[in-house]
């Protein structure tokens, strides 16, 4: 089976592909917002993961990206090294994959899929926002609200258990996490800044901080942690909760006078959204109601050591 | 070093990567055209090629990409894998892709960055055409002449050479391909379809043949062989130039009547466009002046066998 073969049997079912590139028009009067995520074998998954979940998470971490900016997903390119076409592989990492795609209305326009020694799965994704209205990582001022979409922690006591070999309950945010595409979208003009948290809450809050020279304090009562934490001790809870990553929930700062339009879209889209701090003088997180904060080094997800 | 570490020591020379996803304004009047190449240790090279022309030939595979098309190339999104965050490694790769970047005013702007298993490289291009200008693999008609810029065979002479551990010469097309950006350009508007030809003309030809149902009869008499050909033997020199790949020429299509302007195009932009054959009826490649043809199953490269 070739490249040609491969992509006419498993990659063809909403896209365009043929070209030596995929041609669109943009929507006048709409940004494009474009990101791209990777995931390796042995780094961010075992050989034997199944590839129905592969194919969901890829999309959903890159999805999340969009939400996180406030976006419409609208484009995704692929491209796949894979040490051999597997036709069961191909065919399930491809409905995973779709299935989330087809979801959200997006469409696979291009890719290249190649041998390679290990499986190594990278995926950009395009996406639209009212011109000027994305949501970036500046705009964090004193006294602004810090919210949490969700909860925190379920993704982290999923990969703990499974990295000891317990017994998995499918599905579960680990291995397939939801997108917070609408919420996303709702907050454009609402929030002043945004972030995914896909490394820990800590590490990608204290992304924000760095880039708007301010603190945090946080309130270890109001986090919302997953329903798998709520039986274990405080300190277990706060360290999946802040320090887990790849949950996929939303990070945003608005001032307080968007209070109530923030309880509306919450009501609205029966997602919680809770003010778990506020933006303080300062460069750190502090966490009322807790003496030690995890140290950086142990916080989320380190690529390279 | 951490991911964080990489892209600020690395990657943010002529980038504003910062957000979870990059925001582009687009041009009104243009479409925008995509693409996305990728590149494996152990299939595309080998673990201790030059890290240099490893980033100089992943930025200009997706350039070619964007010449087939027409295209004016403006952002790429990178995705890397590497085993190991080695400082020597990672500022040779980053001179070799921003060099050649720089050369065409492309930006980065955005990327992912992960520890794998082996080093898995993938670049994800977008450029900009004229509304309805992009020039894609349809419009073959009966008659029409077939042309390719420049000259054939040396990459995969210095492949075979490369195989045999014998001398290099650096830098070769092999390794520091250029790709036909302005050529590319020149030709939206006159050729009625093209493709860049990286797995060999005899595949990349067929692509459009099978596209457009139509056949191609060329003469062996007027491929334009690579200086390094020269002294071969015909069958040789035809395999090495038809078979062989990764030039990254430009393959074109366009009736008779667009030959005066193709002929002051050529001489404007000083690259050689030689008229190879002609499209005929039938669905296969004829070679006036060779009784076999090369068999498809040697031609071009498979990434799957």
């Amino acid at each position: 089976m070739d490249e040609f073969s491969i992509i006419d049997k498993y990659f063809k079912r909403n896209s365009f592909i043929g070209d030596d590139a995929a041609i669109i028009s943009p929507i006048s009067g709409n940004d494009l917002v474009i990101s791209t995520d990777c995931m390796q074998e042995g780094v961010h998954f075992l050989k034997d993961d199944e590839p129905h979940a592969l194919g969901h998470k890829l999309m959903a971490v890159n999805l999340s990206d969009m939400a996180a900016m406030g976006a419409n997903p609208k484009y995704v390119t692929l491209t796949l090294g894979l040490p051999t076409a597997d036709d069961d592989w191909l065919r399930e990492f491809a409905d995973g994959l779709f299935s989330l795609a087809n979801k959200y209305d997006v469409q696979l326009i291009g890719g290249d899929i190649s041998r390679a020694l290990h499986i190594s799965l990278s995926l950009q994704i395009i996406g639209y926002v009212a011109k000027g209205m994305a949501l970036g990582r500046r705009g964090a001022n004193l006294g602004d609200d810090i919210y949490i979409s969700g909860s925190l922690g379920e993704a982290a006591f999923f990969l703990a258990g499974k990295l000891k070999n317990e017994k998995k309950i499918t599905p579960n945010r680990l291995e397939y996490p939801e997108p917070r595409i609408a919420l996303g979208r709702s907050l454009a003009g609402i929030a002043n800044c945004m972030i995914d948290v896909s490394d820990g809450l800590l590490q990608d809050l204290q992304h924000i901080l760095d880039l708007n020279r301010v603190g945090a304090e946080l309130d270890s009562n109001f986090i919302p942690y997953s329903a798998e934490l709520k039986k274990l001790p405080l300190k277990s809870k706060l360290d999946y909760a802040l320090t887990g990553g790849e949950d996929y929930e939303l990070l945003f700062i608005a001032p307080n006078s968007r209070a109530r339009i923030i309880e509306k879209i919450s009501r609205d889209l029966d997602i919680p959204l809770t003010k778990i701090g506020s933006i303080v003088a300062g460069k750190n997180v502090i966490i009322r109601g807790m003496k030690k904060i995890p140290k950086i080094a142990s916080r989320g997800f380190k690529h390279f050591i």
